[in-house]
Protein backbone atom coordinates (compact mmCIF):
# COMPACT_ATOMS: atom_id res chain seq x y z
CA UNK A 1 0.00 0.00 0.00
CA UNK A 2 1.35 3.24 -0.67
CA UNK A 3 0.83 5.90 2.33
CA UNK A 4 1.56 9.61 1.94
CA UNK A 5 2.11 11.33 5.61
CA UNK A 6 2.05 15.22 6.28
CA UNK A 7 4.03 16.24 8.55
CA UNK A 8 3.87 19.58 10.68
CA UNK A 9 6.35 20.01 13.39
CA UNK A 10 9.20 22.07 13.90
CA UNK A 11 11.10 19.87 15.53
CA UNK A 12 12.56 16.59 14.42
CA UNK A 13 13.94 15.63 17.59
CA UNK A 14 10.75 15.73 19.61
CA UNK A 15 8.01 13.83 20.63
CA UNK A 16 6.20 14.15 17.18
CA UNK A 17 9.24 13.74 14.87
CA UNK A 18 9.91 10.56 16.82
CA UNK A 19 6.78 9.09 16.68
CA UNK A 20 7.18 9.94 12.92
CA UNK A 21 10.01 8.30 12.92
CA UNK A 22 8.45 5.38 14.39
CA UNK A 23 5.52 5.46 12.01
CA UNK A 24 7.68 5.17 8.77
CA UNK A 25 9.63 2.39 10.15
CA UNK A 26 7.27 0.35 11.24
CA UNK A 27 5.11 0.80 8.02
CA UNK A 28 8.15 0.01 5.70
CA UNK A 29 8.29 -2.62 7.78
CA UNK A 30 5.09 -4.00 6.58
CA UNK A 31 6.40 -3.60 2.89
CA UNK A 32 3.86 -0.38 2.60
CA UNK A 33 5.20 2.21 0.16
CA UNK A 34 5.80 5.58 2.27
CA UNK A 35 6.35 9.42 0.98
CA UNK A 36 6.38 12.33 4.11
CA UNK A 37 5.63 16.00 3.20
CA UNK A 38 7.59 17.80 5.98
CA UNK A 39 5.94 21.03 5.65
CA UNK A 40 8.85 22.84 8.08
CA UNK A 41 11.60 20.92 5.71
CA UNK A 42 9.95 21.96 2.44
CA UNK A 43 9.63 25.97 3.72
CA UNK A 44 6.16 25.50 2.66
CA UNK A 45 4.03 28.36 2.22
CA UNK A 46 1.18 28.50 4.05
CA UNK A 47 -1.13 31.75 3.61
CA UNK A 48 -3.33 31.39 0.63
CA UNK A 49 -3.40 34.53 -1.56
CA UNK A 50 -2.64 35.61 -5.24
CA UNK A 51 0.63 34.09 -6.04
CA UNK A 52 -1.62 31.04 -5.64
CA UNK A 53 -3.07 31.90 -8.91
CA UNK A 54 -0.54 33.43 -11.38
CA UNK A 55 -2.16 32.16 -14.45
CA UNK A 56 -5.78 33.01 -13.72
CA UNK A 57 -5.84 36.18 -11.22
CA UNK A 58 -4.89 39.21 -12.30
CA UNK A 59 -2.79 41.12 -10.25
CA UNK A 60 -4.33 43.68 -8.07
CA UNK A 61 -8.04 42.73 -9.01
CA UNK A 62 -10.06 41.69 -6.50
CA UNK A 63 -9.25 38.10 -5.60
CA UNK A 64 -12.22 35.71 -5.47
CA UNK A 65 -10.16 32.42 -3.72
CA UNK A 66 -12.75 29.87 -4.79
CA UNK A 67 -13.38 31.24 -8.69
CA UNK A 68 -9.65 31.52 -8.87
CA UNK A 69 -9.13 28.18 -7.45
CA UNK A 70 -11.77 26.34 -9.66
CA UNK A 71 -9.71 28.40 -12.79
CA UNK A 72 -6.79 27.11 -11.95
CA UNK A 73 -7.30 23.41 -10.93
CA UNK A 74 -9.59 22.59 -14.37
CA UNK A 75 -6.94 24.38 -16.02
CA UNK A 76 -4.13 22.43 -14.90
CA UNK A 77 -2.44 26.16 -13.86
CA UNK A 78 -1.88 25.27 -10.17
CA UNK A 79 1.56 26.26 -8.75
CA UNK A 80 4.07 23.96 -8.59
CA UNK A 81 4.35 23.40 -4.75
CA UNK A 82 0.55 23.11 -4.74
CA UNK A 83 0.46 20.30 -7.54
CA UNK A 84 2.94 18.21 -6.24
CA UNK A 85 0.98 17.80 -2.72
CA UNK A 86 -2.00 16.90 -4.65
CA UNK A 87 -0.12 14.20 -6.64
CA UNK A 88 1.32 12.92 -3.44
CA UNK A 89 -2.02 12.77 -1.96
CA UNK A 90 -3.86 11.23 -4.88
CA UNK A 91 -1.03 8.45 -5.37
CA UNK A 92 -1.32 7.39 -1.35
CA UNK A 93 -4.20 4.85 -0.49
CA UNK A 94 -3.63 6.28 3.25
CA UNK A 95 -3.15 9.31 4.29
CA UNK A 96 -1.98 9.92 7.56
CA UNK A 97 -1.79 13.41 9.60
CA UNK A 98 0.65 14.43 11.81
CA UNK A 99 -0.65 17.14 14.05
CA UNK A 100 0.98 18.11 17.24
CA UNK A 101 -0.33 20.09 19.95
CA UNK A 102 -3.67 20.55 17.49
CA UNK A 103 -5.90 23.14 19.73
CA UNK A 104 -3.79 26.29 20.26
CA UNK A 105 -0.23 25.56 18.75
CA UNK A 106 1.83 24.30 16.01
CA UNK A 107 -0.63 23.81 13.19
CA UNK A 108 -0.55 26.52 11.44
CA UNK A 109 1.36 25.11 8.67
CA UNK A 110 -0.80 22.08 8.08
CA UNK A 111 -3.96 24.82 7.93
CA UNK A 112 -2.08 26.55 5.41
CA UNK A 113 -1.23 23.06 3.36
CA UNK A 114 -5.41 22.53 3.80
CA UNK A 115 -6.13 25.61 2.64
CA UNK A 116 -3.84 25.85 -0.64
CA UNK A 117 -3.85 21.89 -1.66
CA UNK A 118 -7.65 21.29 -1.16
CA UNK A 119 -8.09 23.60 -4.25
CA UNK A 120 -12.10 23.44 -6.00
CA UNK A 121 -12.46 20.55 -7.97
CA UNK A 122 -9.76 18.38 -5.65
CA UNK A 123 -11.01 19.18 -1.68
CA UNK A 124 -14.04 20.74 -2.67
CA UNK A 125 -17.02 21.78 -5.14
CA UNK A 126 -16.96 18.60 -6.90
CA UNK A 127 -20.27 16.53 -8.02
CA UNK A 128 -23.79 17.55 -8.79
CA UNK A 129 -26.34 19.81 -6.72
CA UNK A 130 -29.60 18.29 -7.24
CA UNK A 131 -33.13 17.54 -5.21
CA UNK A 132 -31.25 14.31 -4.07
CA UNK A 133 -27.76 14.72 -3.92
CA UNK A 134 -25.69 17.97 -2.34
CA UNK A 135 -22.49 18.10 -4.10
CA UNK A 136 -19.89 15.02 -4.05
CA UNK A 137 -19.06 15.33 -0.36
CA UNK A 138 -19.13 14.09 2.81
CA UNK A 139 -18.36 9.85 2.06
CA UNK A 140 -18.15 11.26 -1.75
CA UNK A 141 -15.69 12.91 -3.19
CA UNK A 142 -12.21 13.16 -5.22
CA UNK A 143 -10.32 11.01 -2.09
CA UNK A 144 -12.77 8.59 -1.87
CA UNK A 145 -11.01 5.24 -1.53
CA UNK A 146 -8.88 6.11 0.48
CA UNK A 147 -8.22 6.16 4.44
CA UNK A 148 -6.68 8.81 6.88
CA UNK A 149 -5.73 8.41 10.42
CA UNK A 150 -4.62 11.59 12.50
CA UNK A 151 -1.34 10.87 14.49
CA UNK A 152 -1.49 13.96 16.99
CA UNK A 153 -0.27 14.44 20.66
CA UNK A 154 -1.64 17.08 23.11
CA UNK A 155 -0.61 18.72 26.42
CA UNK A 156 -3.72 18.10 28.82
CA UNK A 157 -4.25 14.72 30.18
CA UNK A 158 -6.87 11.57 28.86
CA UNK A 159 -9.08 13.43 31.42
CA UNK A 160 -9.22 17.47 30.39
CA UNK A 161 -10.42 15.56 26.62
CA UNK A 162 -12.57 13.48 28.77
CA UNK A 163 -16.78 13.01 28.02
CA UNK A 164 -16.89 15.70 30.84
CA UNK A 165 -13.55 16.93 30.76
CA UNK A 166 -12.57 21.05 30.30
CA UNK A 167 -11.25 20.67 27.26
CA UNK A 168 -14.54 18.50 25.42
CA UNK A 169 -14.12 14.65 24.53
CA UNK A 170 -11.02 14.29 22.08
CA UNK A 171 -13.41 13.16 19.45
CA UNK A 172 -15.37 16.61 19.46
CA UNK A 173 -11.98 18.88 19.42
CA UNK A 174 -10.95 16.48 16.50
CA UNK A 175 -14.24 16.43 14.85
CA UNK A 176 -14.16 19.37 12.39
CA UNK A 177 -10.87 18.11 10.98
CA UNK A 178 -11.77 14.33 10.98
CA UNK A 179 -15.49 15.01 9.93
CA UNK A 180 -15.31 18.12 8.38
CA UNK A 181 -12.11 17.94 6.39
CA UNK A 182 -11.20 13.89 5.58
CA UNK A 183 -14.78 12.76 5.46
CA UNK A 184 -15.78 15.71 3.26
CA UNK A 185 -13.54 14.98 0.82
CA UNK A 186 -14.55 11.30 0.62
CA UNK A 187 -12.01 9.68 3.04
CA UNK A 188 -12.58 7.23 5.57
CA UNK A 189 -11.36 8.41 8.76
CA UNK A 190 -9.78 5.92 11.20
CA UNK A 191 -9.69 6.63 15.02
CA UNK A 192 -7.34 8.94 15.99
CA UNK A 193 -3.86 8.13 17.56
CA UNK A 194 -3.90 10.94 20.93
CA UNK A 195 -0.89 11.23 22.99
CA UNK A 196 -1.96 12.94 25.93
CA UNK A 197 0.73 14.81 28.57
CA UNK A 198 3.67 15.23 26.35
CA UNK A 199 5.18 18.09 27.36
CA UNK A 200 6.31 16.24 30.75
CA UNK A 201 6.72 12.88 28.89
CA UNK A 202 10.41 10.85 29.60
CA UNK A 203 11.52 8.11 27.38
CA UNK A 204 9.84 5.67 28.92
CA UNK A 205 6.33 7.03 27.85
CA UNK A 206 7.31 7.37 24.46
CA UNK A 207 8.96 3.57 24.38
CA UNK A 208 5.02 3.00 25.85
CA UNK A 209 3.82 5.42 23.14
CA UNK A 210 5.76 4.26 20.56
CA UNK A 211 5.00 0.90 21.19
CA UNK A 212 1.29 1.00 21.18
CA UNK A 213 1.77 3.09 17.55
CA UNK A 214 3.55 -0.02 16.16
CA UNK A 215 0.67 -2.59 17.09
CA UNK A 216 -1.74 -0.02 15.63
CA UNK A 217 -0.21 0.56 12.52
CA UNK A 218 -0.45 -3.28 11.99
CA UNK A 219 -3.86 -3.61 12.39
CA UNK A 220 -4.09 -0.56 9.83
CA UNK A 221 -5.97 -2.57 7.12
CA UNK A 222 -8.63 -4.10 9.11
CA UNK A 223 -9.22 -1.25 11.50
CA UNK A 224 -12.59 0.26 11.83
CA UNK A 225 -13.17 3.36 10.52
CA UNK A 226 -14.84 6.06 12.51
CA UNK A 227 -18.64 5.23 10.87
CA UNK A 228 -19.85 8.57 9.78
CA UNK A 229 -23.10 8.99 8.16
CA UNK A 230 -22.93 9.48 4.65
CA UNK A 231 -24.67 13.16 3.11
CA UNK A 232 -26.17 11.74 0.15
CA UNK A 233 -27.95 8.33 1.12
CA UNK A 234 -31.18 9.21 2.69
CA UNK A 235 -30.05 10.41 6.11
CA UNK A 236 -30.32 14.09 5.53
CA UNK A 237 -32.96 16.55 4.13
CA UNK A 238 -31.22 18.07 0.85
CA UNK A 239 -30.52 21.04 0.02
CA UNK A 240 -30.72 21.45 4.07
CA UNK A 241 -28.54 18.75 5.25
CA UNK A 242 -29.94 18.04 8.72
CA UNK A 243 -30.44 14.99 9.88
CA UNK A 244 -33.81 13.37 9.42
CA UNK A 245 -35.45 13.39 12.65
CA UNK A 246 -35.47 9.87 15.09
CA UNK A 247 -32.18 8.18 13.04
CA UNK A 248 -29.98 9.35 16.21
CA UNK A 249 -29.73 7.70 19.57
CA UNK A 250 -31.95 8.80 22.49
CA UNK A 251 -30.58 12.33 24.58
CA UNK A 252 -28.05 12.00 21.39
CA UNK A 253 -27.17 15.72 20.78
CA UNK A 254 -23.83 17.83 19.02
CA UNK A 255 -21.88 16.26 16.24
CA UNK A 256 -22.21 12.51 18.30
CA UNK A 257 -25.92 12.30 15.59
CA UNK A 258 -23.71 12.11 12.59
CA UNK A 259 -22.02 8.73 13.39
CA UNK A 260 -23.64 5.83 12.89
CA UNK A 261 -23.52 3.76 16.54
CA UNK A 262 -23.57 -0.05 16.13
CA UNK B 1 -12.94 52.07 24.40
CA UNK B 2 -10.04 50.48 22.98
CA UNK B 3 -10.49 48.16 20.15
CA UNK B 4 -8.20 45.74 18.62
CA UNK B 5 -9.02 43.71 15.54
CA UNK B 6 -7.43 40.73 13.81
CA UNK B 7 -8.24 40.36 10.77
CA UNK B 8 -7.07 37.69 8.20
CA UNK B 9 -8.08 37.74 4.70
CA UNK B 10 -6.19 37.81 1.36
CA UNK B 11 -8.59 40.24 -0.19
CA UNK B 12 -10.01 43.97 1.12
CA UNK B 13 -12.46 43.78 -1.62
CA UNK B 14 -13.75 40.64 -0.16
CA UNK B 15 -16.99 40.31 1.84
CA UNK B 16 -14.74 39.87 4.54
CA UNK B 17 -13.04 43.26 3.71
CA UNK B 18 -16.15 45.24 3.78
CA UNK B 19 -17.51 44.11 6.86
CA UNK B 20 -13.96 44.91 8.43
CA UNK B 21 -14.69 48.19 7.16
CA UNK B 22 -18.05 48.54 8.45
CA UNK B 23 -16.85 47.44 12.01
CA UNK B 24 -14.46 50.03 11.71
CA UNK B 25 -16.45 52.85 10.85
CA UNK B 26 -18.98 52.13 12.77
CA UNK B 27 -17.05 51.52 16.53
CA UNK B 28 -15.28 54.80 15.64
CA UNK B 29 -18.57 56.68 15.36
CA UNK B 30 -19.19 55.27 18.85
CA UNK B 31 -15.89 56.90 19.98
CA UNK B 32 -14.02 54.07 20.67
CA UNK B 33 -10.26 54.04 19.45
CA UNK B 34 -9.94 50.81 17.34
CA UNK B 35 -6.07 49.03 16.18
CA UNK B 36 -6.21 46.37 13.67
CA UNK B 37 -3.80 44.26 12.86
CA UNK B 38 -4.29 43.35 9.18
CA UNK B 39 -2.17 40.08 8.83
CA UNK B 40 -1.76 39.32 4.95
CA UNK B 41 -0.93 43.14 4.56
CA UNK B 42 1.96 42.75 7.66
CA UNK B 43 3.02 39.77 5.62
CA UNK B 44 2.85 38.12 9.15
CA UNK B 45 5.13 35.25 9.27
CA UNK B 46 2.75 32.64 10.14
CA UNK B 47 4.64 29.50 11.58
CA UNK B 48 6.66 29.25 14.86
CA UNK B 49 10.21 28.20 14.72
CA UNK B 50 13.34 28.63 15.71
CA UNK B 51 13.78 32.03 14.33
CA UNK B 52 10.76 33.01 17.09
CA UNK B 53 13.67 32.62 19.86
CA UNK B 54 17.06 33.90 18.61
CA UNK B 55 18.31 34.73 22.42
CA UNK B 56 16.99 31.92 24.17
CA UNK B 57 17.28 29.20 21.47
CA UNK B 58 20.69 27.89 20.35
CA UNK B 59 19.62 27.18 16.54
CA UNK B 60 20.95 23.72 15.69
CA UNK B 61 19.98 22.15 19.22
CA UNK B 62 16.58 20.60 20.25
CA UNK B 63 13.69 23.18 20.14
CA UNK B 64 11.04 22.96 22.87
CA UNK B 65 8.88 25.58 22.01
CA UNK B 66 6.87 25.58 25.26
CA UNK B 67 10.30 26.31 27.57
CA UNK B 68 11.76 28.59 24.59
CA UNK B 69 8.37 30.52 24.69
CA UNK B 70 8.51 30.39 28.58
CA UNK B 71 12.23 31.41 28.37
CA UNK B 72 11.56 34.51 25.81
CA UNK B 73 8.69 35.90 27.45
CA UNK B 74 9.69 36.37 30.98
CA UNK B 75 13.34 37.95 29.64
CA UNK B 76 11.38 39.91 27.11
CA UNK B 77 13.48 38.66 24.30
CA UNK B 78 10.28 37.70 22.37
CA UNK B 79 10.79 39.15 18.51
CA UNK B 80 9.32 42.75 17.77
CA UNK B 81 6.44 41.58 15.97
CA UNK B 82 5.20 38.93 18.03
CA UNK B 83 6.02 41.57 21.12
CA UNK B 84 4.06 44.33 19.00
CA UNK B 85 1.24 42.04 18.62
CA UNK B 86 1.34 41.32 22.63
CA UNK B 87 1.07 45.00 22.84
CA UNK B 88 -1.82 45.75 20.98
CA UNK B 89 -4.00 43.05 22.21
CA UNK B 90 -3.20 43.67 25.86
CA UNK B 91 -4.21 47.70 24.91
CA UNK B 92 -7.41 46.78 23.49
CA UNK B 93 -10.52 46.41 25.94
CA UNK B 94 -12.36 44.63 23.47
CA UNK B 95 -10.74 42.00 20.93
CA UNK B 96 -12.40 40.97 18.22
CA UNK B 97 -11.28 38.13 15.48
CA UNK B 98 -12.47 37.93 11.54
CA UNK B 99 -12.52 34.48 10.66
CA UNK B 100 -13.20 34.20 6.99
CA UNK B 101 -14.18 30.78 5.95
CA UNK B 102 -13.44 28.98 9.34
CA UNK B 103 -13.45 24.93 8.65
CA UNK B 104 -11.87 24.70 6.04
CA UNK B 105 -9.74 27.92 4.31
CA UNK B 106 -8.18 31.16 4.55
CA UNK B 107 -7.59 30.92 8.59
CA UNK B 108 -4.24 29.97 8.67
CA UNK B 109 -2.33 33.30 9.02
CA UNK B 110 -4.75 33.29 12.14
CA UNK B 111 -3.90 30.39 13.29
CA UNK B 112 -0.29 31.11 13.16
CA UNK B 113 -0.91 34.57 14.73
CA UNK B 114 -2.34 32.52 17.95
CA UNK B 115 0.89 30.39 18.03
CA UNK B 116 3.14 33.06 18.19
CA UNK B 117 1.66 35.71 19.79
CA UNK B 118 -0.04 33.60 22.54
CA UNK B 119 3.45 32.67 24.03
CA UNK B 120 3.73 31.04 27.59
CA UNK B 121 3.58 33.61 29.50
CA UNK B 122 0.63 35.20 27.74
CA UNK B 123 -2.12 32.91 26.28
CA UNK B 124 -0.71 29.73 28.40
CA UNK B 125 0.92 28.41 31.39
CA UNK B 126 0.42 31.12 33.76
CA UNK B 127 -1.11 30.71 37.94
CA UNK B 128 -0.57 28.18 39.98
CA UNK B 129 -0.85 24.17 40.13
CA UNK B 130 -2.56 23.05 43.76
CA UNK B 131 -5.22 21.04 44.92
CA UNK B 132 -7.92 23.81 44.12
CA UNK B 133 -6.11 25.89 40.83
CA UNK B 134 -4.91 23.97 38.10
CA UNK B 135 -3.45 27.26 36.83
CA UNK B 136 -5.04 30.37 35.23
CA UNK B 137 -7.03 29.18 32.54
CA UNK B 138 -11.15 29.08 31.31
CA UNK B 139 -12.35 32.03 32.90
CA UNK B 140 -8.26 33.63 34.23
CA UNK B 141 -5.45 34.59 32.97
CA UNK B 142 -3.15 37.35 31.57
CA UNK B 143 -5.93 38.43 29.11
CA UNK B 144 -9.40 38.61 32.02
CA UNK B 145 -11.06 41.60 31.63
CA UNK B 146 -11.20 41.60 27.97
CA UNK B 147 -13.99 40.98 25.64
CA UNK B 148 -14.20 39.30 22.66
CA UNK B 149 -15.81 38.47 19.56
CA UNK B 150 -15.65 36.07 16.53
CA UNK B 151 -16.77 37.77 13.25
CA UNK B 152 -16.78 35.45 10.42
CA UNK B 153 -18.51 34.45 7.30
CA UNK B 154 -18.96 30.70 5.67
CA UNK B 155 -20.02 29.25 2.57
CA UNK B 156 -22.70 26.83 4.00
CA UNK B 157 -26.43 28.05 5.08
CA UNK B 158 -27.19 28.80 8.25
CA UNK B 159 -29.34 24.85 7.89
CA UNK B 160 -25.73 23.21 7.53
CA UNK B 161 -24.37 24.93 10.99
CA UNK B 162 -28.13 24.25 12.37
CA UNK B 163 -28.91 21.67 15.74
CA UNK B 164 -28.97 18.82 13.30
CA UNK B 165 -26.75 20.34 10.03
CA UNK B 166 -23.82 17.86 8.99
CA UNK B 167 -21.56 20.68 9.54
CA UNK B 168 -22.39 20.44 13.47
CA UNK B 169 -23.73 23.32 15.16
CA UNK B 170 -21.89 26.86 14.86
CA UNK B 171 -21.77 26.49 18.20
CA UNK B 172 -19.92 23.46 18.43
CA UNK B 173 -17.82 24.45 15.57
CA UNK B 174 -16.42 27.68 17.24
CA UNK B 175 -15.87 25.86 20.56
CA UNK B 176 -12.25 25.55 20.03
CA UNK B 177 -11.43 29.16 19.21
CA UNK B 178 -14.15 30.56 21.75
CA UNK B 179 -13.77 28.25 24.58
CA UNK B 180 -10.42 26.63 24.19
CA UNK B 181 -8.67 29.91 23.15
CA UNK B 182 -10.30 32.86 23.92
CA UNK B 183 -12.18 31.87 27.02
CA UNK B 184 -8.84 29.62 28.01
CA UNK B 185 -6.92 33.21 28.50
CA UNK B 186 -9.18 34.75 30.84
CA UNK B 187 -11.10 36.51 28.22
CA UNK B 188 -14.91 36.95 28.08
CA UNK B 189 -16.58 35.91 25.08
CA UNK B 190 -19.46 37.28 23.24
CA UNK B 191 -21.43 35.06 21.03
CA UNK B 192 -20.26 35.27 17.04
CA UNK B 193 -21.60 37.33 14.58
CA UNK B 194 -21.71 34.96 11.45
CA UNK B 195 -22.57 35.02 7.64
CA UNK B 196 -23.77 32.49 5.96
CA UNK B 197 -23.90 31.27 2.24
CA UNK B 198 -21.14 34.24 1.08
CA UNK B 199 -20.23 32.98 -2.13
CA UNK B 200 -22.99 33.91 -3.70
CA UNK B 201 -23.96 37.37 -1.41
CA UNK B 202 -25.39 39.85 -3.19
CA UNK B 203 -25.32 43.73 -2.73
CA UNK B 204 -28.79 43.42 -1.13
CA UNK B 205 -27.54 40.84 1.23
CA UNK B 206 -24.38 42.61 2.10
CA UNK B 207 -26.36 45.49 3.10
CA UNK B 208 -28.46 43.66 5.24
CA UNK B 209 -25.40 41.97 6.93
CA UNK B 210 -23.89 45.21 7.34
CA UNK B 211 -27.24 46.71 9.13
CA UNK B 212 -27.56 43.71 11.17
CA UNK B 213 -23.42 44.21 12.09
CA UNK B 214 -24.00 47.60 12.72
CA UNK B 215 -27.03 46.91 15.61
CA UNK B 216 -24.52 44.45 17.42
CA UNK B 217 -21.73 46.97 17.59
CA UNK B 218 -23.94 49.27 18.82
CA UNK B 219 -24.63 46.87 21.64
CA UNK B 220 -20.93 45.38 22.29
CA UNK B 221 -21.03 47.21 25.93
CA UNK B 222 -24.08 44.85 27.55
CA UNK B 223 -24.10 42.22 24.60
CA UNK B 224 -24.78 38.68 27.29
CA UNK B 225 -21.57 36.59 26.96
CA UNK B 226 -21.43 33.08 26.34
CA UNK B 227 -21.78 31.69 30.12
CA UNK B 228 -19.19 29.23 29.60
CA UNK B 229 -18.07 27.79 33.58
CA UNK B 230 -14.82 28.92 34.94
CA UNK B 231 -12.81 25.91 35.81
CA UNK B 232 -11.13 26.70 39.11
CA UNK B 233 -14.39 28.04 41.21
CA UNK B 234 -15.98 24.47 42.22
CA UNK B 235 -17.82 23.23 38.90
CA UNK B 236 -15.17 20.71 38.15
CA UNK B 237 -13.30 18.61 39.92
CA UNK B 238 -9.44 19.22 39.73
CA UNK B 239 -6.52 18.08 38.54
CA UNK B 240 -8.52 16.27 36.56
CA UNK B 241 -10.73 18.98 34.87
CA UNK B 242 -14.01 16.90 34.69
CA UNK B 243 -17.27 18.73 35.11
CA UNK B 244 -18.95 17.52 38.20
CA UNK B 245 -21.81 15.34 38.11
CA UNK B 246 -25.21 16.48 38.04
CA UNK B 247 -23.95 19.97 37.40
CA UNK B 248 -25.16 19.86 33.23
CA UNK B 249 -28.87 20.00 32.38
CA UNK B 250 -30.98 16.69 31.60
CA UNK B 251 -29.46 14.98 28.52
CA UNK B 252 -26.96 17.46 28.05
CA UNK B 253 -23.74 16.07 26.25
CA UNK B 254 -20.20 17.32 24.72
CA UNK B 255 -19.30 20.53 24.39
CA UNK B 256 -22.54 22.09 25.99
CA UNK B 257 -22.04 21.01 29.36
CA UNK B 258 -19.54 23.35 29.85
CA UNK B 259 -22.00 26.27 29.17
CA UNK B 260 -24.36 27.57 32.47
CA UNK B 261 -27.62 27.74 30.97
CA UNK B 262 -30.24 29.93 32.41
Amino acid sequence: MKVFIVFAHPEEKSFNGSLLKETVAQLKSQGHEVKVSDLYKQHWKPQIDEDDFPATHEKGTRLQVAAASAKAFYGNKLTLDVVEEQEKNQMGRFVNFTIPSLVVRYACLLKGWVERVFSLGFGYGTGEYTDTHFGDRYGEGVLTGKKAMIITTVGGTVEHYSARGINGPINDVLFTINHGLLFFTGMTVLPPFVTYKTDSATEEVFQNEAKKLRETLKNIETIKPINYRKQNFGDYNLPGCTLKEGLEQPGETGYDIHIIKD
